[in-house]
C-alpha cells in the first residue's frame, strides 16, 4: 500500500466533471475518509458543470456559468474530497501506481500515490488545423471558459454575421442560440444534410426547416481557412466554393475522446481512441482503474460495436457506476443504444438505434418506412406534424432505429424505441405496445405506433 | 353459406365507432366487394369519433361535433360498407349465423343474415338509480349526442354552478371542461382520493393541483339523490353530508361493457362483464365471431388477469386487428399493460401497470418509490417540478407499475414504464436505460431514471 495508512486507500481522480466527481461523489457515500481519500484533480477552474446547457446560456435563454454548475470545487470539499483545481495531470504510471501532477499556476509538478485510479479526462474538440484557425473570433463551444470567452466576442459584434461550421448538434443548437442574439447565421457543413447522426432524408428536413427560420445552410462544403482582416480579426470563413462573411465564427466540429494520457500509459484505446472498459466500468486488463464520460467507448447494443459518444448522460451513469465498484458495492453499465435529441428554436430532432448506413454497414438487410402523424389528436389545439422514420431488420422485423423531425412533442417519443431496442422488440411487438393516449398528449395511434405498424407491413411485404 | 353468392361471405359488424368500423375497414381492404359483403349497424347518429374529444368540445377548445369524426357515414360506405345507420341489433342468434335488426326510426325488423361477425357494442355509462338522476340538467358524456345535450344545457346556465359526480379521467376532464367555460366547480367523488387509478398518495397531488385552480374536490362522499327545483330542473347533488348546488351536474361515474346482446347469444362474458377472446380478437368458442372495443375485457400483461379498460387507443388496434384477421389476414392483440394519460388544465397525470393495492391483490410482494424531478434540465426555462412513483416486484426487481403527477412534458414519459412492463424489465435494467437528454428535454437524469435507481435501492435494501 502506498498510503500513510494502511487500512486506507486513496482513490485518484483525474478529470473534475460529471463521470469524475459523479464517480467520486458516489465512493464517497459507500466508504467515509476513514476508509477511503479521495484526491481529484481538474484542470480547469469548475466542476461537474452541464456542457449541454452552453448553447443555451450563449442564446440567453440560461443564466451562466453558476446555473450549469451542478456543484461547485467548495460543495465536493465539504464531501471530504480533496479537489485540486487547475491541477493537470502529465503523466500515469501503471507500474508504480501513482500520477504525476502540475499546478497550472506556478508550474510545481508532485507524485501522487493512488490505489485505484479513475480516468475521466473528457474529449476535445475537433479543431481543423487551417489558416487563421487561432484568429480572434473564432470560438470553440466544448467548456464553461469557451462560453465565457465567446459571449465576450458577442457583446462586440452582436446583431452581425456568424458562421458555424459543423452542422451536428452543437452546429444547430450554436446556430439557434446566435439567431436568439440577432446574428445573421449561416451554416457550413461538409455533408450533404445537417445532422448527419440521422439519414440523409431525415436531415434534409432538418436543413428545410432551418431555412425556413432564416439560417443560411451550405451543405457539401469543406472550410479551406478562416479569413482574417487588417485587424487579425476574423472576417469570413472560406469554403472550396466561397468566402462566407463572418464576425464570429463557432466550431462545432465534434469531439474525440481526451486519451494523451492514456495512451502514453499503455492502456487499451478503440478504434476511435477511447478507452475501452468492461461492464463495470474498469480498464480492460487492469483490475485497479476505471474510466467513463466523454474518453470512453461504449458498446453499442444494436450492433454490437464499441462507439464514442460524448453525452453527459452517458458520462454520469458512469461515474454512478464506477463510484458503485470503486466504493466496493456493484453496478454495471450495459451499454448504448444511440439515442441523441437535440432542437432548433421549435424544431425537435431525435434518433436512436441504427441510420440506414449504419445496417448496411454492419452488413444487416433492413426495410426503412417513413410516416407523417401528429403530437395530439389532429384536432386538439397545438397538434404539431412530426416525420418518423422506422428501421427495421428484413428478415426478423427486430427494430434497427428510429428518427423523429417535428415540432413540439416529437423528440421524447425516441424513448419508446429506446426502450424497445434495449429489449430487442420487433416492429410488430411494437405494434402493439400499450402507449399513453389521450387527445392532448396523442392521436389514438401513437406516431411511434403509425411507424410501427407501416415497417410491420414492409417486413411482411418483404418476406412475402 | 347464407348469401346469395356462394363465393361471397357477409360479414355483419354491430356497432359503428372505432373498433367496429376499422375491423369493416380493414377487412376491406384485404378483401374487395366481390368476395365480401360487409353490413355495418349503428343505432346513433355518428360512426368512428373521438368520444375522448368530447371533455375538450364541451370546454370550447376544440370545435364538434365535426372534427371529432374520423370518418363519416359517407365515407366509409364509398367504400362499399352496407351501413345502416339508426339501426340496433337487437339479437344475435348464434346458431342460425344471423342478427335482428331493429330501425329506430319506424321499428321495422328483420334478420340479416352473416357468415362472420364483429361485435363492438362499446360501453354504457354507470348511471346509479338515484332519485332526480333523470331530472333536465343532469348529463352523461359518452356519445356525441350527450355532448350536444350538453352544450345545450351550457348555452343556457353558463358561469353558474356544476357538479361532476365522480373523479376518474372523465369527471376531471370535465372539471377542467367547465371551469373553461366560467363554472363553480365542485367533484363528488365516493374515493379518498381523486383518480383512483393512482395510488392514493399520487391522487393526493391530483387532490391539491385541483384544489389550487379553484376546482373544490369533494372526496369520501356518496351521492344520496339529485335534488330538483320547482321547475323540476337539477338544483343540487345531494350527498350524506351535504347539498352541493348545482346548475349543470355532470355524471362521470365511468362506464360498463355494453354486452346485453352477447350475453343473450349465450356468448362468454367474463367477471366485469366484458367479452372474452382469444389473442386474436375472435369470442372464445366461436369461430366465426370476433369482438373488440369497450365491449371485451383484454388481457392485463403485467397481472395476467383480464379487465375491462374503455380506451379509444385499444378500440382501434382491436379494430385493425380483428379486420386483418376477418379479411384472411393475421394479427393479434397481445394485451395491456394498463397505460393512461390524463390532464386537468396544466396538470398532467399518467399511470401505467399495477398500483400497490393491485400488486397486494395478485399476492405480490413489493418496493415502492417517489422521486421528484423536472421535466427539462433545471436550469432550463420551463422546468416543471413533476413526481414519479415506481414499484418493483421485491424479490426479481422487476418493474410492476409507475405513476406520474405533474406539469408540462410529464405524462407521456410513462411510456417509457410501458414498455419497459412489456418487456418485463427489471428496475435496474432501467437505470441503464439510453433515454434522449438534452437540456430543453430532460435532466441530465431522466425523472424516469431518477425513480429506476431509487427503486433498485430499495429492492436491494429489502434483499439484504
Amino acid at each position: 500500500m502506498s498510503t500513510d495508512n494502511a487500512a486506507r486507500e486513496r482513490l485518484v481522480v483525474i478529470g473534475g466533471d460529471a463521470a469524475g466527481m459523479s464517480a467520486a461523489s458516489g465512493a464517497r457515500r459507500l466508504r467515509g475518509p476513514d476508509e477511503l481519500e479521495i484526491v481529484a484533480f481538474e484542470r480547469g477552474d469548475f466542476t461537474s458543470y452541464s456542457a449541454c446547457g452552453i448553447p443555451y446560456w450563449v442564446g440567453g435563454q440560461v443564466g451562466g456559468p453558476d446555473e450549469l454548475i451542478a456543484r461547485s470545487p467548495e460543495e465536493h470539499r465539504e464531501r471530504d474530497i480533496d479537489l485540486r483545481m487547475r491541477t493537470e495531470v502529465v503523466k500515469i504510471d501503471v507500474e508504480g501506481r501513482r500520477v504525476r501532477a502540475r499546478e497550472l499556476d506556478g508550474g510545481a509538478e508532485t507524485w501522487v500515490a493512488y490505489d485505484k485510479l479513475v480516468i475521466a479526462t473528457g474529449a476535445r474538440p475537433l479543431r481543423p488545423d487551417l489558416p487563421g484557425m487561432d484568429a480572434p473570433g473564432v470560438h470553440g463551444v466544448q467548456t464553461l471558459g469557451d462560453g465565457q470567452e465567446l459571449l465576450g466576442t458577442l457583446r462586440a459584434t452582436e446583431g452581425r454575421k456568424a458562421v458555424v461550421v459543423g452542422a451536428g448538434y452543437i452546429g444547430v443548437e450554436m446556430a439557434e442560440a446566435l439567431l436568439h442574439r440577432g446574428y445573421e447565421v449561416t451554416v457550413v457543413n461538409r455533408g450533404a444534410e445537417p445532422m448527419s447522426t440521422l439519414d440523409p432524408d431525415m436531415g434534409r428536413l432538418v436543413h428545410e426547416a432551418m431555412a425556413g427560420m432564416g439560417i443560411t445552410l451550405v451543405d457539401d462544403a469543406e472550410v479551406t481557412k478562416i479569413l482574417t482582416g487588417d485587424d487579425g480579426r476574423v472576417r469570413a470563413v472560406a469554403t472550396q466554393e466561397a468566402d462566407h462573411p463572418a464576425d464570429i465564427v463557432v466550431l462545432g466540429l465534434g469531439v474525440r475522446p481526451e486519451t494523451t494520457l492514456a495512451r502514453d500509459a499503455g492502456l487499451p484505446l478503440g478504434d476511435s481512441g477511447g478507452l475501452l472498459t468492461d461492464l463495470g466500468m474498469r480498464v480492460r486488463g487492469h483490475d485497479n482503474i476505471w474510466a467513463g464520460g466523454d474518453c470512453v467507448e461504449v458498446l453499442d447494443l444494436v450492433s454490437g460495436r464499441e462507439r464514442h459518444i460524448a453525452l453527459g448522460t452517458h458520462a454520469n451513469k458512469h461515474g454512478q457506476v464506477i463510484g458503485a465498484n470503486v466504493g466496493g458495492g456493484y453496478a454495471t453499465f450495459p451499454g448504448v443504444v444511440g439515442t441523441a435529441v437535440s432542437k432548433v428554436c421549435d424544431l425537435e430532432i431525435a434518433r436512436t438505434g441504427l441510420r440506414e448506413k449504419d445496417a448496411l454497414r454492419a452488413g444487416l438487410q433492413f426495410v426503412s418506412v417513413t410516416v407523417e402523424s401528429t403530437s395530439r389528436a389532429g384536432y386538439y389545439p397545438g397538434a404539431a406534424l412530426m416525420t418518423v422514420k422506422m428501421i427495421a431488420e428484413r428478415r426478423t422485423g427486430k427494430l434497427l432505429g428510429m428518427q423523429i423531425v417535428g415540432r413540439e412533442g416529437a423528440a421524447k417519443r425516441v424513448d419508446v424505441a429506446a426502450v424497445a431496442l434495449t429489449a430487442g422488440m420487433t416492429v410488430e411487438q411494437m405494434t402493439a405496445l400499450d402507449l399513453g393516449y389521450a387527445p392532448p398528449f396523442s392521436p389514438v395511434w401513437d406516431p411511434v405506433l403509425v411507424a410501427a405498424r407501416k415497417a410491420t407491413s414492409a417486413v411482411r411485404a418483404a418476406a412475402g
